[in-house]
């Protein structure tokens, strides 16, 4: 897997990741200069084009700057300088989820056209291969214009089950299409997942903090939530998971372990298996969302929690929305001995999904481009975190802290403690600019000196005013 | 709107629906002969070639037959001779609903295609406007090329919202684009509905019998449905509604005033306005589930409940699943005062609805061809309701009653009491035939002997021999 993986990773990127390495290592410092161009080309035996390539690489993430008339200088990457947001490990109790009703009018902020979108998990239009799904829906359409003239089954349609059964060895499982649910999106594949393993009054652990989506969904369902302290780097507190799914009598948790949203880690394999052990044990549903697991930086598929699952105890959320198209709302859910709740509840909530949104993504999955397409919007994924980290670094107040996500788009940054981040994010919602605030990801309002940065547009002018004009409004606010 | 309806109808159906009224109100009578043709094109002035159409027409639907060297002569259709399914009061109370897992089975084999479709209440591919959907989705994905690679707000696509609110006063209801929220089909407006009026423990005042998919979001809800007796051609008992509401503190009622699913009656504006009269007088909210109302067979579109809603009280549910495309999944809900809940429950279920089959939707209405599709599909559909009843006339044992539908594609089939229609259902299903059970309709068990039969398909051999089939099974467990 991993020699395959290293066979389709970019000649320029391997010799980046070599020089990348060298400085993480200490092999090369700051203030060294790097490798001339020339010398780099004759020791990897390659052409100037491609390590200028791997220069230009490295010095989009801020590794090295180039200096007139000397080459390239090693140096720290302005994201480097600002810490990472704290960890502050904290047991809680049970709560209702109240925060709905601001929930909602940040969500309604979040999709208006006429903001900066810095705070929906949204990418430039741009990164999505729109032309060749195109090319894709007119074939579907010339060659089975009667796609959309019968209602499919509430698990959805054969080709794509098919198409993500085959996928399933790159995250470490093996299903077989029939295993697979196709949904609205990963939004509707939680919703279905919460609800087939829990009811009204039920306590469910939660990552703290967490995506606000899941929090909407367990309000609205009536469910308490136990928030388990979650590190930037390291997630869940397995021990404290363990004691407050005892104490509490929780029914499931709900978890991220790959480029999480907000915080971007990505759990190690054995992290995952103790995980699925500790929930096992337990017998607890564990609802794994697993929408950026595609999009680490470093481009190794990471396993799930689902591929320790030995209890059918693991269910496994998806979608296509990051990563191709938003707007087709495609997810899946491989839900464990919980398939039959789940294609219930999947037929009574919309009967089934749209059929050619499915059939599209089918086929461009078969026609194999789907794997270049992921390595490019890693890559540029990749530089816009680092961009947009940067200029958080340089623009906003001292003492700000950032997170270093492993893959996904989003920023968690951590300001001041003195400054109210809800009121930051109405101030800047004032000038136009729309960013998400702390509080919207715990249900009990902790995160309050805190914001999530969307990076999924590409660098613009428009972005970067935008980020001067954030840094201007947090000093203000500190002032 | 009735003389454009008329100029709007096809010279034929003029003369048919001319010769069907005399038939109805005795001017000819069973055994007359049929004017002739030459005597019609006089007297109307019409060509041969209309006169034939609309005798054909009304041999279609048996009001008349041919007779060698001797013109037309009028006769009984087959489904006037079996009278229609009985009504019967009774009062109840309020059941937790626990037909699930036999729905469940039921609805699994609904959509296996090894099976005659006589079950589900889907139709002919054929009968769809495929090619120009199919052309619609071209232009979009040729001018529009990033139509999915955004989010869309959770409420829908702009363009449909607006071609939806065009279409607000055929049903007597003046709405603004604003006002809508597209769903993921009428199911989905029906569950959010459901939901944003009430929560576990609630009683909600249902039809009897009611469209099952409605009983299986009930039950998974938690909530306690009271069935209020539903005559077949009258609808629901307004004075028994009004007391059990009363009695049992309900939430909410849920119906069908247009082509009830699966009575087929059409209720009368004075009706209409006194429901919404009712359930506003109890402050109950009244979710009406309109999804077959641009299908009456005289080709009137009737008006809605919500039509004379003046506190925001009707929540008024449909969809293009039966008219235009089951698997666009695009329906919408127009919620009155709980469009903030529905709208909050619509993100957190799907996010929002796909975009393409938004747009194509929106761009077919806008392109003129709707009311011309209707007119072709409510022919159709009426043509197929017909010749089914008169074979399950001639079919079926004596004894047998048959709904008299005023427009949609489902009958209603009251056997003789000795028959257990469940176990028709299975034998039924045992030579590959689908057919839905009367139980289901219902929380607590009724219509033990009633079916429902779908006539969404058009006419062929292979329905025909399933008809005589059913028949033959219907007789033997007679025996």
């Amino acid at each position: 897997m991993k020699a395959l993986q290293d066979r389709k990773r970019p000649l320029y990127l391997k010799i980046a990741n070599h020089i990348e390495g060298q400085i993480r290592n200490g092999a090369l410092r700051v203030g060294d200069r790097a490798p001339s161009i020339r010398a780099l080309k004759r020791q990897q035996g390659v052409s100037v084009s491609t390590v200028l390539q791997a220069y230009f690489w490295l010095e989009n993430r801020g590794w090295i700057e180039p200096r007139p008339q000397s080459g390239f200088y090693i140096r720290v990457p302005y994201a480097d300088m600002a810490p990472e947001p704290e960890f502050r490990a904290s047991r809680s109790s049970p709560t209702d989820v109240g925060v709905g009703s601001f929930i909602n009018e940040v969500a309604r902020n979040i999709s208006n056209p006429a903001n900066v979108p810095l705070g929906a998990a949204t990418a430039s239009p741009t990164l999505y291969p729109n032309r060749k799904l195109n090319q894709m829906i007119q074939r579907i359409a010339r060659h089975k214009p009667d796609h959309s003239a019968r209602y499919d089954a509430p698990n959805g349609v054969e080709e794509l089950r098919h198409q993500i059964a085959r996928r399933a060895p790159a995250f470490g499982c093996s299903f077989s299409p029939g295993e697979i649910i196709v949904t609205c999106g990963a939004m509707e594949a939680l919703h279905l997942a919460l609800r087939a393993v829990s009811r009204s009054g039920d306590v469910i652990a939660i990552e703290s903090p967490t995506y606000f989506g899941v929090l909407q969904t367990i309000e609205s369902l009536g469910i308490k939530a136990i928030e388990i302290p979650t590190h930037p780097r390291d997630g869940m507190d397995l021990d404290i998971l363990e004691s407050s799914i005892r104490k509490h009598r929780a029914r499931a948790c709900v978890t991220m372990t790959n480029c999480h949203n907000p915080l971007g880690f990505v759990l190690s394999s054995d992290y995952k298996k103790e995980l699925a052990a500790v929930t096992a044990k337990r017998n607890v549903a564990l609802i794994e969302d697993d929408v950026y697991g595609d999009l680490t930086f470093d481009g190794e598929r990471p396993k799930t929690a689902k591929s320790f699952d030995r209890e059918g105890l693991v269910l496994l959320c998806n979608s296509f929305s990051k990563v191709l198209a938003p707007g087709f709302r495609v997810g899946w859910i491989q839900a464990g001995r919980f398939q039959p709740q789940v294609e219930k509840l999947k037929f009574i909530t919309t009967i089934a999904s749209p059929s050619l949104p499915q059939l599209a993504v089918a086929g461009f999955i078969e026609s194999g481009g789907y794997d270049r397409h992921l390595r490019k919007l890693r890559t540029a994924f990749a530089d816009q975190v680092q961009w947009v980290s940067q200029a958080i670094g340089r623009y906003f107040p001292n003492g700000t802290k950032i997170s270093r996500p492993a893959g996904g788009f989003v920023l968690w940054i951590e300001l001041p403690s003195e400054i109210d981040a809800t009121k930051l994010y109405r101030s800047a919602l004032a000038q136009n600019i729309s960013i998400l605030p702390g509080v919207i990801f715990s249900p009990s309002g902790r995160f309050q000196n805190h914001i999530r940065v969307s990076c999924g547009q590409s660098s613009s002018d428009a972005i970067d005013r935008a980020l001067i004009a954030l840094g201007k409004l947090a000093e203000k606010s500190l002032a």
